[in-house]
């Protein structure tokens, strides 16, 4: 990792797929009127970004500064500047941002399918900039935020830490469970115990389910064990139908939410949802084959619903840190800063990723100013 | 074809998968109280008595008489009976009924998963009766309707062929569509142009969406056309999209409705929708085999929804009379009765049943008292 | 209060409007096929009993036997008897009931406007049965459960004290809050904070809302916060807009829930409600006069919903036992049926009818065996 | 009617509340990046602009050039500019655009609340842009698109008069159906048949309800039925509750939609309601005064849902223009162009003003180029 000698604020670079992330000074930016120029606390590594490391995701202009979700304190604004919910930004608020802009609201996606995440002038802070853009990734000590960007402050009872935990895996979660149509009452199982299927847990568990995590991973199931989840462990057996049965006196899940971007995950899933039920796909953002399903059995005759997820929107991320305020955030009681977190200097960017591509860490953190 | 010689009503029975429908004399039934009986005027033979005869359904208790939906006139009632309207029903009225009834309405899927129809109480007249039990299916000279099945009277305006013309597959239709949440200025796809893909059609387009119809099949195309649709003919060219895009100026469909029962069907369809869009299952009504599906590309990224469609329940059931009753029902003014079906005497229901099967014809509709 | 010497089942009995309840000795009944006799341990007195009393409520066949909801043990059964979810129910067993009976599923109503609630068949315990017809009510130390009531047994973590605590209220709270698409996120303020307005808070908290509930009285605004909610305090001011936008920093409800009866409450009410926002009704079970609204300023502009809830329906019934199971029911922990109910031997019962009609208690229960 | 003399643009302006509206030479626009010239060929008159002349709105800019719905040439384009569809707008195109426009997308109305319609920087043509800021309402020679404004080309069988005829009404129409959830089969009263409450009957029309209109006016009453609507004829009788009875032998409506603007419609339209339906309240655009409601009655008992309609977004524009695309537009097969329209030229728009206000004319459309 090559380090240079200036003074301007240090961000990690991923020039192409398969290459190693260097660190690299730019220029303090220029801050112009509606922007915000933000001093990073936390960033985070996500599956996206193994993806984009692995060349797996259309579209990325490499060279880049990944890091789609961060939370840090206001360094300079362009002159006035409000947050969403109408709130001044002054310099030394803590503040977040959505890593989507640039929709254009004008489209036929935006105005008449109604489907923003398909809009094609949308942008992704972390993903679809390129760092001779300048500072619009997470990875970096300081982020600028584009004058059409949406920024909140974190709610009094949302710790910096606490916001980043949940990252991006939280309001992906609240949009699923969403699909999922999720309600009081209802059996909900989750197919994997990564981040976000840790969340679409707590997001479905705030949303009056049961909820029964499954996965094969000893370390994964034991993070779920300690959030407080029923777990179907599938290191002992891969019958998920009879172990589900045997924990619900013989019913199956209302919905079934998959989050593990396996294409064996989709028929077994299915088998475990109720007549009638729901079935969301969540977990595939990016393309690892295909499976097979039988139209008779699986869908028509099962009266079955399948809702693929792909995106957020503002809503989404309004709701997940407005969840995160929750006193009692998961059923244990434990922390997900505490239970999910693994943190990491901006210098050990690249042993978060193969931590997290390796899956010895549920969430690797990048604490993008160490030294602070 | 073996017809006995006594006096009373003549039915169609079918001793098992295979075999060919024979007319057997069955003792006039003792109408009890709360039962009405019928003479029947118009049956129709349908996907699934084709399927019923091969064997191919699951659970039919044969022998059976066959025939699911039926009118004809009132012969005797078992004291006072009303429609489901709360209208008396007098010797001589011309009514229907819904085919499926018994349901519990105490059972887990009938109170808790709202699924009434995977009720396991639940009977289907000329499909899940045995013709030990009685004159309960269509292909018959009278019908006897238990106390509990949900009657009502033909609109002034619906003549009964006009409602046979409609058969099943309407209030198939109707719960398709309802599934695809179709609405006003939707561009529907609706693949196969058998009496369910032209009735869901029709739903469709009364429902305010645009309707292209897909087939390969000359006979079903031209259909199809003179009922005014647009057509996607599958017979010159396989490529689906670049036809729906060509008659579109490039989009796709809001909304594509599978009513071939084929498994490759699925693929294709699920091609022609939009981001964002919906794709309802509802011909695979027995197990065709399985087809290969990429959750990344055609459901995650996609945004997609799948909607199976089992069954029909009263609901639409009534909105389908209600529709049949439109004085302008297709987008030409073509009468269904004219465009679709073909009558056959009682007494040629092996012929109907073949005519379906190899898709001679669109619509067999049998007139079960031929001699009236 | 006259108790009559001999040996059935002692019930009490209202006999017409505004008369005191007495108490009666009943025959043992005779269990038919189907149906189940309870030994009653507890049931419960609601607002709709002292309307019942009043004479406010029309249709009621006097002389009844009070008692709408009440949990006990099987002390008979005709022949084999299932749960709804399918479970024998058998001597010994703790179960409850659905209130509600009889609805036909064969009327307009029930099958074409789905509005079982309004089916005219439609008989409640308690309610709409005479005591001529035997012991259906609950102020009884028997109940009869006719062969077509829905029953379940209790889950093992909800004791029969919590059951009863909640009582009809929480089945209503759920219809609600589901009529009020409370979800995840969202500020709901419930105007009272009697039983069915503390139960519509908790319904709401386990939805995902933040909720802020609205009294003037002191012993019910204390119960509120003994449960964990956030009140706002009416008897120091009756600006309820400021309190709220105070408690929020300036915004208002997604969600505002009628839960008072009071006419007056509806404008004010409404006034608490966001742009495009909901507003339920569920507090104005009987005749309480007019009020004035801006069809303009409260509605059109506003861009309102309002949702007015009547009766409840087996699956809200089946989702509020299944929030009692919940561990942590209330945001405080404290128990509800430590916090609400006071609990009164039948004999007491026309006290326990004054104690709710003059508010002097939150819930009152009725030990119909307080000897067991 | 004052006319200068110079050779830029005419617009019809209105200098304040009361006052008549006068013509004026404005400098031809000099049309910026993104910007279109449109040269105009038809706007209307509607209730709204009656409410603005009287002073009856809130926040209206004075002076201003009226007139919030038109299509025309296009004149000039600043550059390439495309329209929602994504095709290139091209000097001499026929194209319409949507009023509304300059909502922020950032704000907590339109991010958190998704209300659109209540953004505070929403701006709309004709009613929200003083005259000083340019050619910014339909009444005028010329209108200059601002760059943000949502442009369409007219499919090609849609006329501009045709257009016009449905003008803003059409859209409202769209939303307020939408609002009621108006399906298949649905029996739906609108009140009033002016151009609302007409474009409402053929909204839900081809939505698949059964449309009845009720109304006093003669002139209306004609119109509707020309349109070929059942009406329910209130200059003979004010029972609307036993018109509809006798018209459906019996039944209530499932949507009663309000689109008169008259307080006293409000109870009068819920009786008309069945239990469990809904009323949608569409026409209270101003304040005409508050009337009386019984919350038991009114809402409660009768579980009912009451829906404010505010404003339109794009989609309902959208929706709209595809429906006059339809062949067969109104029930009885005549144009609305031919039925509902009366054509004024630009200098008479005192008159169309008037006529509109005293109803003696159904739609008032202003010619703004009346010369070419």
């Amino acid at each position: 990792m090559v380090v240079t000698n200036n003074s301007g604020p240090l961000a990690a670079v991923l020039t192409g797929p398969g290459e190693p992330i260097t660190l690299h000074n730019f220029a303090k930016p220029n801050v112009k009127r509606g922007e915000v120029l933000l001093h990073t606390m936390y960033s985070e590594v996500c599956g996206t970004d193994v993806h984009i490391q692995q060349g797996k995701l259309a579209g990325v202009p490499y060279p880049i500064i990944p890091g789609h979700f961060a939370v840090g304190t206001v360094e300079e604004t362009g002159g006035d500047v409000q947050s969403v919910s109408g709130r001044p930004i002054i310099r030394g608020d803590i503040v977040t941002f959505l890593d989507v802009h640039a929709t254009c609201h004008r489209c036929w996606q935006c105005q008449v399918n109604k489907a923003p995440t398909k809009c094609p002038s949308r942008k992704v802070y972390g993903v679809s900039h390129s760092s001779n853009e300048g500072l619009l990734g997470g990875w970096s000590e300081m982020i600028l935020l584009q004058n059409d960007v949406a920024i909140t402050h974190l709610p009094e009872n949302v710790s910096p830490l606490r916001f980043i935990a949940g990252g991006c895996a939280m309001p992906t979660a609240v949009h699923a469970v969403e699909r999922g149509k999720v309600g009081l009452g209802d059996i909900v199982v989750v197919q994997g115990a990564g981040p976000v299927g840790l969340c679409t847990g707590i997001v479905a568990y705030h949303s009056g389910a049961r909820v029964l995590i499954a996965d094969k991973s000893t370390v994964r199931l034991e993070a779920a064990h300690t959030l407080g989840f029923e777990v179907l462990d599938l290191s002992t057996s891969d019958n998920a139908q009879s172990l589900l049965e045997y924990a619900t006196q013989g019913q199956r899940a209302d919905v079934v939410i998959e989050a593990t971007g396996s294409p064996s995950a989709i028929q077994s899933g299915i088998s475990l949802v109720r007549d009638a039920g729901r079935y969301v796909v969540v977990g595939h953002y990016s393309d690892a084959g295909s499976t097979t399903i039988n139209p008779h059995l699986d869908i028509n005759k099962k009266h079955l619903e399948i809702l693929g997820t792909w995106g957020v929107e503002y809503i989404h991320f309004h709701k997940a840190i407005g969840l995160l305020a929750r006193k009692e955030l998961t059923p244990s009681g434990i922390k997900i800063e505490d239970a999910m977190t693994t943190i990491y200097p901006l210098h050990e960017v690249n042993k978060a990723l193969s931590d997290v591509r390796e899956r010895r860490v549920v969430k690797a953190v990048i604490c993008a100013n160490s030294g602070d």
